[in-house]
């Protein structure tokens, strides 16, 4: 059974396009570029072109690009790099609603002797700029913010905390990962430092990720070895995942108008019949600012557990919160922080889109999911005592 | 033109059954294997096969595999694991021919307040034991000593130092990423705590590499981020290629016999018939304890560049010492330790093999080399000055 999809949050399907550039890489052309015979670097020039159609896509130079293997690997990279570069600063400022790759990597800091700022968020996700700005200090290293939330899709005013941040010298990092391929970006025009992206997040493979370093950015590389990436990272060249996210960057850079008409649209449609058709279902996080492809509804009085094994049997895909923070039957942090009710939190699932879904896809989740929601209702406790329904 | 490859030591040819297996992991199931669905949870089930698999390969259990993404990133996770599981201790131990992921780390370790012993090695690649020994303290965090040399091939007695060292509760962390799959191992019957390897030097892709952990060794993953790894790294789980170290498992162990008889002798031809035809040609390091598949013969008076770039034009690829410290015109530090000469260091060449390559690409070799060192030395006033020879 093919999968109805909606989890493109978590993962995207690596694009046919993308697959067939990567193929030559692996048993025809597998020569490791650092080396000197035609055979290495003929691999080692489709290693720039790869760099210079991901640059294309951020408004960057290749040279400010930085492969990695992860998106994890980006964000540990960038605030490392900024603490060992500015080693006389000791304080780091975030949000409370970062990835995990952020939030543990601070939290593992602040046990270390750095200070560390979580900066709230309101009850629609929305950053307390108020807040930020008043504990930015001297000795502040690295601010550290998400482009848009992996759980609710809510972006942050990245325009305006470049601005804020580079008026006070503090190097800015963003976690793009969710961002990159769904909404433009332009380091041209939006002063960050260090952005990080993720490749599987944008129809290349897992494995493969990059960081943007602006020029002039002061740098120390965080997994430390050969000569690789001019320095900036060590180990060999992921070479075929490379090529992979270049090609990629092509294919998200043309469909990034169909990503927020048609995808919007679809996810527009999901979300608004959902809400219409199910009582007491509410969307999360802030409708206005929001990536064109996700949509966070809690469905109050379930588990969300309970709701995604129940649309599994229709191969519906969904997630509950971030995949990197599964495994756990906590509400998420992101819900947490953003004061989202207990009742309404455990009952939330993720809908994430990709240019892959289509209508039928949606109209079959609309009629699916109220009778999952109906049925699991009438086995909650909750719902009777609490809203009086009898589902 | 296909290569004629022997530069299996900077990197393998993927084995069209390592990529076989992992082609369906891209386009058709793509799930993040964290997720709650059953089309990611089964991707998380064939991760598991493979982590299997390799662990059968090292004697391992699975539990004691992390995969990472390359082998310089097991190297930092290692030693980093070590030295924060040990805040106390502040002593390094490792050797002067380590690769530069274990060596450079050291040496940046050594400017944060580290104290790093590197342990010298005789003229034949050979570690000194007694200066080891005598350089023990109770401060000492982490032994690192690669298995095998990625430049030589010389095999270090890993036995006799896993013993030492674990008589003295110190951690021993091996780089083997040069052994595994050429050499049997197996850690039930060699106490190492942790062992490197990358999974492009055995016909794997790159972009994927593992850290096999000794249960019960203290652990602090390097890379922080989610739950992935059972903590122990973070970051989306590199599915296709996680397969693909799989089977490249498998199909290293079906071929290590192979490797050690016909790939051998292949090697042993070629490194005889060239020190035969061809004067002042030395072979570096120690014979009697090397890889299988590798030989580094020095031609005296000679550019070890000139000569890649003249057999390059046969399309034989080989490399001038290892492609993580090429770019720089320096002899290798592994030859500089060894005290080759400056005149054998230049011109050394290293022939590194795998179960690919066949006799006619020997015999080639064998004829077509002669020839461009003569050529190169009627060039050299080195060679006329100091041999008196006129090629």
């Amino acid at each position: 059974m093919n999968p109805l999809y909606f989890d493109n949050n978590a993962t995207t399907r690596v694009a046919p396009e993308v697959l067939e550039a990567m193929l030559p890489y692996f048993t025809e052309y597998y020569g490791n570029p650092s080396s000197m015979h035609t055979f290495g670097g003929t691999v080692g020039r489709q290693i720039n072109d790869a760099r210079t159609k991901l640059a294309d896509l951020l408004g960057a130079s290749p040279e400010e690009i930085v492969f990695t293997s992860c998106g994890s690997e980006s964000d540990n990279t960038a605030i490392m790099a900024a603490l060992r570069s500015n080693p006389e600063k000791k304080h780091i400022i975030t949000s409370r609603v970062e990835h995990p790759a952020v939030k543990n990597l601070c939290e593992y800091l602040a046990k270390t002797g750095y200070r560390v700022t979580f900066v709230p968020v309101d009850h629609k996700g929305r950053l307390d700029m108020e807040y930020l700005i008043r504990h930015l200090t001297d000795d502040t290293a690295i601010a550290s913010f998400m482009w848009a939330n992996n759980e609710t899709g809510v972006i942050f005013p990245i325009d305006d905390l470049a601005g804020i941040l580079s008026e006070r010298g503090i190097i800015f990092h963003t976690d793009a990962v969710q961002a990159v391929g769904k909404v433009p970006i332009d380091v041209k025009k939006t002063r960050i430092d260090m952005l990080s992206l993720s490749g599987h997040k944008l129809h290349a493979p897992k494995g493969i990720g990059a960081l943007y370093v602006r020029k002039g950015t002061k740098f120390s590389p965080f997994l430390i070895g050969g000569h690789q990436e001019k320095g900036r990272r060590g180990g060999t060249e992921n070479v075929a995942s490379i090529i992979g996210l270049g090609r990629a960057s092509d294919f998200v850079a043309a469909h990034m108008t169909e990503e927020n008409t048609r995808i919007k649209s679809l996810r527009d449609k999901l979300e608004t019949q959902l809400v219409q058709k199910i009582p007491n279902a509410l969307v999360n996080g802030d409708t206005d600012n929001r990536l064109p492809n996700t949509s966070s509804i809690a469905f109050e009085f379930v588990e969300g557990e309970s709701i995604l094994l129940m649309m599994n049997e229709f191969g519906i895909c969904a997630s509950s919160g971030s995949a990197c923070t599964s495994g756990s039957l906590e509400p998420s942090h992101v819900l947490r922080a953003m004061g989202v009710p207990f009742t309404a939190a455990h009952g939330t699932i993720r809908f994430s889109l990709s240019i892959y879904n289509t209508e039928p896809e949606i109209d079959l989740i609309v009629e699916k999911l109220p009778p999952i929601i109906a049925r699991l209702r009438t086995m909650s406790p909750f719902w009777k005592d609490t809203c009086g329904h009898t589902a």
